[in-house]
């Protein structure tokens, strides 16, 4: 295992017995990956789709290797999900990958290799790739639940109602928007790991192919996953709009209770503001009194309408 | 029939001509499930596979044997649903089950065949596994049915109107989550039936063809039920909205009643209440009296207008 | 032509040249169907399929004969839609029927047969059984044919608005659910048909097939109008919500129209019956005619703007 | 050419190696109907799918025959949508046809054979077929195209608003209707053509193949259109729910606008109406100024607010 | 390379061992058309495809040659979509373009022949026809990232709440019909890439069908932008909708406040207003005070509940 800058050093491996991984970080020194590219003979569309980053997820079946791009997602600074262009290229006995920022991704597979703990170290190219796509994998899975965790985040905050209203909604469309993303990003690859599977490539173990079944399982694990977090996502809106209903009810309510309890006796009290030289009542002893009285019956009549209504 | 808490007890059955049923109830005794698939010589991933309980159902056909996973629902004390993982092997004359918890959910199998009634005690590992699966799906049919009825009660509340508008969304959204993840755990488990329908394994009985055949059948019962539910918690909602817009306008219609009918009196009151030097109305013998009569007159109006327009 | 009791009577009937219809009507009479199984030679799983009425739509082959269950539907009293579950077993020259209820359901075809009209009496048993399917299909469309008739019955009573709001959601959720539960109920039976067309069973004619193609495309039909049916009622829905909404906006304008006019005239009344010592209007000779010149031309120019936003 | 009311004319035509295109207008006359199946052989089903007229597209083939029913769509009165049964047979050398109504839909082709323009007049039966079928597939792009424009029209009425609200969801209610059954009877034609392409038929000959491929793209773009129409006529429903919420938000800020300035003014007048013997404001020289002075500061706040709100 | 206004001009060039490509601007001078029909031998059918701006994107298969018809998109004047009909003939050493309008699309194209950087010059037919097909996708790409730029645009407007209501409603309407159509014209270009790419034509070479997989690829991204912006502008109209709802609480929060507040007060004031004799509060040193203490306590109430139901 040996870690190097210069692509040339790598080439000395090429055809041993021993499996040759070249990892390139970045995708700006194209001089190397041609170099590369040229030592493994590598179709000229190949080295194109490595440097394009604006790919969906493909397999696509050489001569000589296959040809995998997809997209890898982690989390930068546990906030931002990071969409990272990468390309595997796997031959007999040899493997490159080609990842668009310097990451860290493979480290923990890294550690692996060099510790020779279980099939790693002595495997073939096949198993290899295999084991690079099962961390991508699970990274998806990394990425998919923590955006489920914000879901579930978004509703609480719905049900506890205590985030202003713009703020909510800002951030259910921008999660919505995000799920979107990495359906559209992640969805091709449950395709490419299936093809993968049925392909018959020579180079593949049939041994392989039972390890590739499970990454397939995987993929599809993943892809429902997606499905119920952006179906829940739909329902979040529906519930957000059924909340700014409820409420619109209950100010319709106070309203109208208030409304409708005050006009009437504002009324009566307007009567009795009339200036008529000929009222009676205003000159009757207990006339005041009465008018409570009455106004006091009107309220009482009004609570309970309201009650049997259930609107207090 | 036994029953041991050690596996090498059962080895000694193998390979006789009776079939083997080997039960494993909690996978936390990992040493125990490695010395069995020692034994049996199951496949690395199929032990993973047993061990890791967020699984989806599959079905995987190795040289000696059938694996299945799936999930188990039943009810834990009648409210909460359990979501229990299993793994099934079935080879020639054995049958190995994983269940996830200590669970009694073959005891009426193990006493049909205890007590030797029906094809059981005779049969071959394949229609023990059909049996079992069976139950399962029997159990799902439980499960669903009475989440059918939580929805036929949500749904004659919305109509009774009895409950805070809070508490009944909340309820019906909560029961969406859980339909849709009956969905997502159960709507595999169709396709893993299928595929056992399907496949030519040799060591399955065309007899028993009949029987896959039949719980196919019932699979596909168990999915449209899930789908008719869904649907049917989906118009809830709806529902909820109608209603909350139902009892909108009602508030509103009592507000504009109320509103419409003492506003334009308490304008007239207000009129005689103004302090003119000049004001002959208020000298007249019956201005008090007319005054009321056209507050009568107008109220009269009002009450007739609403009625045309159906309101009261 | 023979009608019978009992089961044996029919015995006799079998392997002659001549087709026997042996029509079971009841399920209860376990023992009887399960000497007719003994007799035909029928599987377990037949015999219990025939007896459990909570089955889907199914066509299965054997080796001697055919096996369809479906259910069949008709109105009860032309209220209730009764959902009849049926099975049907055909072999060479026999034709087995067993239904849930005493019905009448097959009079017009037993008449037909009777009468010795048409192809009916001399056909073989695979025309027989036609001409039963078709007899179902029937039904399903006069059945269908009614919930349509109530569908548009809804809309006429949504446009004329002339029910009480709650009755006719009630109405709409109980019809949506009776679409729901007949296209569960029917739409497998399409595909049992489709299975039939294609079957290469032994014992059915060639020139069947051209009437069981016919059949197919009846059963399209049918299914196409459960559909058109589901979406028109999913409509209603809206429609209904439309016209809460266009009530609450009608109901909104008259309250808007009677505030906007009589609260700023209110407004000026109670100016002028402030007590303050020196208020010159007061003590004007034409105040008071001016005030009410004042308040007609804010009513006029309410009404114009009432009129330019066409709400009056 | 020739032009009869009796079949029996017909038939000496048949035969001869020129082609026969019988024309039946009117499916009352059934003996000539049966004549004519008689005469040609045909299979007493298609006798009774030609004069059943509620029947879906489709395409059957016979021995010495093709059978195609279908249904075509023209204008009767530029107004209401007509939908005619056809059926079509066509043979070696005859064609047959069968038209609910009289009609003169293929007047033009009519016209396009006695001039003999074209390739029409020394066509074999299968290229008149396929001139038929494009005819009625142009009169369904007609008929469609109308129904866009209506749409259209639609939808510039709800953004003018000048129609009535009940008057125009009646009408986008019936549109959809009818865009749901032009698409029900359109729909399985493209499944005929589809066929009728595929078909290896005897009579076909490949060079009317390509013409027959254009057909089905024809058909495509039909079906498109409908599909884009029914999701603009769902879109339309949607926008006049808009609608109707913006004009009550419009009649709820008037009301609040009114409301709001001069409930709190009216307060302020209803204070110096009050009778208390010791008002000091009430002696004031210029408390009635002050008054209105702070009445019209508050007016000035409000005018301010509703301005930032963005209300007026 | 040259350039000509007159067919016959290209036709020497025909069956060398150079590629000609003959490219026509405007589809109105049909006599060359038809002059190129005949020279290279077209199908009626294909020449009446080239002149019907009218069609759906397609490709078939010819004896000599491919033929295939697509839409190009690209804007006039940086605003409007020009849907522009394009057809392409392609056979073993010649290519025939025909535009709908004089384009400089193809510019780009040319400049690279010119200057025979790159694989073009001396490529074959087939690869100079990817050339074309693969700038056309590019366009595509172009004009739908401009209508996503357009629906983010709206998407910021609508949460700055700046635009009038109608005005925005009406963008939406646009751009949701904008997408729409594009999405009928684009999509169907992907079938024909796909069948270009899975057909076997004998003059495409091996070589050049790697290219195709990858135009191919580059169709699935089109396609999947489309309904990714699709969806986008459906979530808008909800986002509207939710916008109106909350504007609309808001208001009725603001009318409910004041007159919730007012109401009671204006009771108050009404209730000291009567002319009552007997009203001994009036006479009250200090009753006047205390009135005014009741009305700031009954505010504070207020304001303490409205402040507990966060509606200030």
């Amino acid at each position: 295992f040996n870690t190097s800058n210069k692509v040339e050093d790598a080439f000395d491996f090429k055809g041993k017995e021993h499996v040759t991984w070249i990892n390139i970080n970045g995708l700006y020194n194209t001089t190397e990956i041609e170099k590369l590219g040229k030592h493994y003979n590598l179709h000229p569309l190949v080295l194109e789709d490595i440097v394009t980053t604006n790919q969906r997820a493909k397999i696509e079946e050489y001569e000589d290797y296959l040809f995998i791009v997809f997209k890898m997602l982690h989390f930068k600074d546990d906030e931002e999900i990071v969409y990272e262009h990468m390309s595997l290229v796997v031959g007999e006995n040899y493997l490159l990958t080609f990842q668009e920022a310097d990451g860290d991704v493979f480290d923990d597979l890294r550690d692996r290799i060099r510790n020779s703990k279980g099939r790693i170290r002595n495997a073939r190219a096949d198993y290899l790739m295999y084991a690079i796509l099962d961390a991508v994998v699970d990274n998806y899975f990394t990425v998919i639940e923590a955006e489920g965790d914000k879901i579930e985040d978004l509703e609480e905050r719905l049900f506890l109602q205590e985030t202003s209203t713009n703020e909510i909604t800002s951030d259910i469309q921008k999660q919505k928007r995000e799920i979107l993303k990495i359906r559209r990003t992640v969805f091709p690859f449950r395709e490419v790991v299936n093809k993968l599977e049925k392909s018959e490539w020579k180079y593949i173990d049939p041994r392989t192919n039972n390890y590739l079944r499970n990454l397939y399982d995987h993929m599809i694990q993943v892809n429902e996953s997606i499905d119920l977090y952006r179906e829940m996502i739909w329902g979040l809106m529906d519930l957000y709009m059924t909340n700014i209903s409820n409420k619109m009810n209950e100010v319709m309510k106070v309203l109208t209770i208030i409304a409708t309890i005050f006009i009437p006796l504002t009324f009566i009290a307007g009567i009795y503001g009339m200036n008529f030289e000929n009222m009676p009542e205003l000159h009757y002893e207990h006339g005041y009194i009465i008018v409570w009285a009455i106004m006091i019956i009107i309220l009482i009549i009004m609570l309970i309408y309201f009650r049997k209504k259930k609107w207090i």
